[in-house]
């Protein structure tokens, strides 16, 4: 990739920046954003300059350290914390530097940048697990963007093709371009391309037809979080991708780190789906496109149920939905099947 | 509707015009194009501006004239009946009004005006037989654009809709944005939520889960081609839409002419898939949205296998696929199921 890093932060805690590739202006344009202060860390995250669950956390992370040197305390880390509310890794990722700082942006920032680096070491392990799933000739499906723009490293969904690809394996991608903002027609064809893969955008409505004309023989997304049964959230389009799956008998994996499941949420049942303005769907770009009388209906991401769901692609292996909850109560590190 | 009529002709055989709506100009403007060359009918057919099997066939039946009176004779009917492959009325109008013409564009457009007022009546039956599937309380969702806008007349997918409407039945729609071309966003949901009918704009990557919510208790759609044993073809999407009905327990209906059907081909296999420019996807509106580097695929239509299918809401009744091959030898007018 010749792009900057997605989140990255440069200089120390008292004066250093969050510093973020704009997502909103790719592929056209690429702009770094240099954010030091609060209230517009919350609004990249709002906007989705800066999106991906893992990406999202760590962005949550450095934000911290940003709250506590204002002064903006305990209150301002709920607020970066619930800027969005389904992806469990910008909770989790404020939780953990908010009790190892307690208050002290120096400490904050020196944990942010061990979730930081631990993010990148997920990625690469994911990716070398998920890689022997992509055979030679392999068509692979994915939905969204869960790559090097969704992470601090080389992707969730996307790091078993960075990785098969450089140990020489030849298999074409399709991307969903995934409405309403389209991040795979913008950025996972751009990553893709980028490192030489051969990739094919496709709309959302045309997954259907690849499979069934024998194009894909697997599919794998990223997650933005996943119940203790395995029920996955992920960007709206994913569930209707895996039922697609199953009527095709094409296998479906989510590919995640351990930040990214809820261990207290039994099912999917439990997780919060964020609805986003309509203006995305009747505006797109501002130029109307569905008439002002005619309703709009934007739920941003939908839950996959675990048994639609092959297996589970994370730094510790490919989990079934069985072995989760075993797995989620293991201290880390315990290696996967 | 207070739209004037999609497809009419105005004026006599010799100096008359072939009147549309500019279909790619709303729901944000209302442009009447006035076409009285063969070159801009073609052109219009081709770009969409006049869209849907039925009014395709209606705006060919007229072309005819303007093809004849121009002294273009056969050779131009056929430049006519190929300018988009897929839907099978367009080739049918102009062979009818070849057959009819004889070289003469005064009868073609006697001829073109029986085919404009048979379009009429077939979509009011189409719409009386579909109406009864629609229950107060029901959720119907639909995939691109099969309404007035489609036909000559009242529409095909939608005319079920607006005659239960009609009777009173309270029901509410769910309209597939439809892309790459937006029909369902920009026109099913204008003309639906004109006619007073609650209509709800969702993503083609929506579908899926409004049918878990259980919010979808049948979807009907269009056709542009149906083979003899009900494999149909229709906008790209519509195979994806039957394949999460069969997977949720919904009945999912095709609404179409006769015309719509073509005895000759055996399957789906037979017929011809129009691709479409790539830059629909790559460029929407002008503005890059895929990188270059990347492939994209921009089938326009898919094709729907009989054994999803679970009626046809033709003029003549709601039939099976069991039912085509003796419908379709019986002469005109027999009754369906």
């Amino acid at each position: 990739m010749s792009l900057p890093p997605t989140v990255t932060w440069q200089g120390g805690a008292a004066k250093g920046d969050l510093v973020i590739i704009d997502q909103t202006r790719l592929p056209r344009e690429l702009i770094e954003l240099r954010l030091n202060n609060l209230d517009s860390v919350i609004d990249a995250i709002k906007r989705l300059a800066v999106r991906g669950a893992p990406a999202i956390g760590v962005a949550g992370a450095y934000g911290c350290v940003i709250a506590l040197r204002s002064g903006l305390g305990d209150k301002g880390l709920t607020r970066l914390a619930e800027a969005r509310p389904t992806a469990v890794n910008l909770k989790w990722a404020v939780d953990r530097v908010r009790a190892a700082a307690k208050g002290d942006p120096a400490r904050a920032l020196k944990e942010a940048k061990l979730i930081h680096e631990s993010d990148i070491e997920t990625c690469a392990a994911i990716g070398r697990h998920g890689a022997k799933l992509i055979k030679n000739g392999s068509g692979v499906l994915t939905h969204c963007n869960a790559g090097a723009l969704a992470t601090a490293g080389m992707g969730t969904a996307l790091a078993p093709m960075f990785t098969a690809h450089k140990a020489g394996r030849k298999f074409s991608v399709f991307a969903d371009e995934t409405r309403p903002l389209a991040q795979g027609a913008r950025l996972t064809s751009f990553e893709l391309a980028q490192s030489g893969i051969d990739v094919t955008v496709i709309t959302d409505s045309m997954a259907a037809v690849v499979m069934r004309e024998g194009r894909v023989q697997l599919a794998i997304v990223g997650a933005d979080r996943i119940a203790r049964n395995g029920d996955t959230a992920n960007k709206i389009g994913t569930y209707g991708v895996a039922t697609l799956c199953k009527a095709h008998d094409i296998p479906f994996y989510v590919a995640a780190p351990k930040s990214t499941f809820d261990a207290k949420l039994k099912s999917g049942k439990e997780i919060p789906i964020e609805q986003r303005d309509e203006n995305e769907i009747r505006r797109p770009g501002g130029v109307q496109l569905v008439p002002d009388k005619a309703k709009v209906y934007n739920p941003a991401f939908d839950v996959t149920p675990a048994r639609l769901i092959a297996g589970f692609i994370t730094e510790d292996g490919i989990l079934q939905a069985d072995d989760l909850a075993d797995w989620l109560s293991a201290p880390p590190g315990r290696a996967g099947v």
